[in-house]
């Protein structure tokens, strides 16, 4: 149960994203509800994707998610501006890792891993990154 | 990324609670979106978690998850009814983890993993599992 | 601020739709958050519209929501099975206006109206309603 | 179905909310789902009555929503910044009237108006506005 310090400082990521605690993010414990991380973590994925172009509205090459896992570090309250750091971990054959951290001023609240998988939208099935996408993926490799 | 079999049959499961999918649910690629298993997931601990004296509304040891990790398997259309399984898969000194599966109808469209910890209200600290909450997760074990 | 009791008896409605209250729908103080009304309003209405035939996934006609008002009859705990009330209460020439009511056993616990228009996925338009909408309409009509 | 131009102009309002578009919000149309509007609603309400001091987290004197109406003007689309004005259109005994607009830059998406209750949290029942509360509120009233 003890969990590592991986990812936990700024200078791990790469991209980042903001976001902003919604009232509607807090659960009946007075703290933000576990799920809303999982939106947070979505957030930024979503701006990573959007800025590197592997996610454009109509484009038929997307991404669908695999796999999340998530470390709950650190109880969040409203009101809280946000930062989402993105980085990638992993670049394999149609898939691809991501690494998240989500911030609150220079505290880490937690950390997230997601496996993305390269998507063709009118086959509805996965498909090998290309020379385009693995080149993109590399220079947010983490260090 | 091949992902293993392993919490994909109902017979893995000890409890069962219900779930439905809500058009709100989906999101603009027409499936469900990533984040509405979690919610899934969460319905399935909460019902879980109340039906085994874990949780009442007004207790002073409740439950935070400190880890979520979730394997998507299947893309889910909307409508559609869900059954949400439960297991527990380990259980620690503070904290236990619990096994959990989501199906529509005979297929497992989802797998995850939620590690809690027993939380007391009033010191927002985490407590030691007593005898009584051991040997009520015990009689959920995962075979 | 007297509500009226205008569609808060479970005969006002001609389709039903069933909901159920989500742990995740609970807020801070304890009981259903506001926006999750909202979500069980669009879970009757998705039903509704496409249980008539107004909605298909790949669908050229759709509709889209113009203005919603919803009363707060009374506060709600989870855990909670809804059903979801819908009737017709006015066919314009491009809209129509839904009445809503939500029900927790046979307690009202809000009531909703809510005006749509039809509208075409492809010009991103309004269009008028035509003689099949309209009859099919008809048969719901509030009486 | 003809909206007025009533709470679409940036001067109706007397205090203002940051908002942000989560790629969360949108649904299977590619636009900001009708539920998200109200949530950006949630987000300025909130935003207005810690601001004024009607909401601390465990202050007894609370407030519930009565009422709510939501006219949908623009659709919305991902990324986008949003604005939320808020004004005071009625005080009553125990409840008051907020106006609400949304506004994307310069262009109004959506307004508002929600009836809310003050709200004894122990007692669970409605209160009377007292004189600070008629007082704070009057200084927000729409001109």
């Amino acid at each position: 149960m003890s969990l590592g310090t991986e990812g936990t400082r700024p200078e791990d990521y790469r991209y980042w994203a903001d976001e902003r605690v919604r009232f509607y993010d807090l659960d009946l414990m007075g703290h933000v509800n576990n799920v809303a991380y999982t939106i947070y973590a979505e957030s930024g994925r979503a701006a990573f994707l959007r800025h590197i172009g592997f996610w454009t509205e109509t484009g038929r090459r997307q991404n669908v998610i695999a796999r999340l896992e998530i470390d709950y570090r650190q109880e969040l309250k409203y009101p809280n501006e946000l930062r989402v750091g993105l980085n990638v971990q992993r670049i394999g054959g149609s898939s691809f890792t991501l690494g998240i951290g989500i911030f609150a001023g220079a505290v880490c609240v937690a950390t997230a891993r997601a496996t993305l998988v390269r998507f063709d939208a009118e086959t509805r099935k996965a498909i090998a990154l290309n020379d385009e996408d693995r080149s993109i993926l590399a220079s947010y490799l983490a260090s």
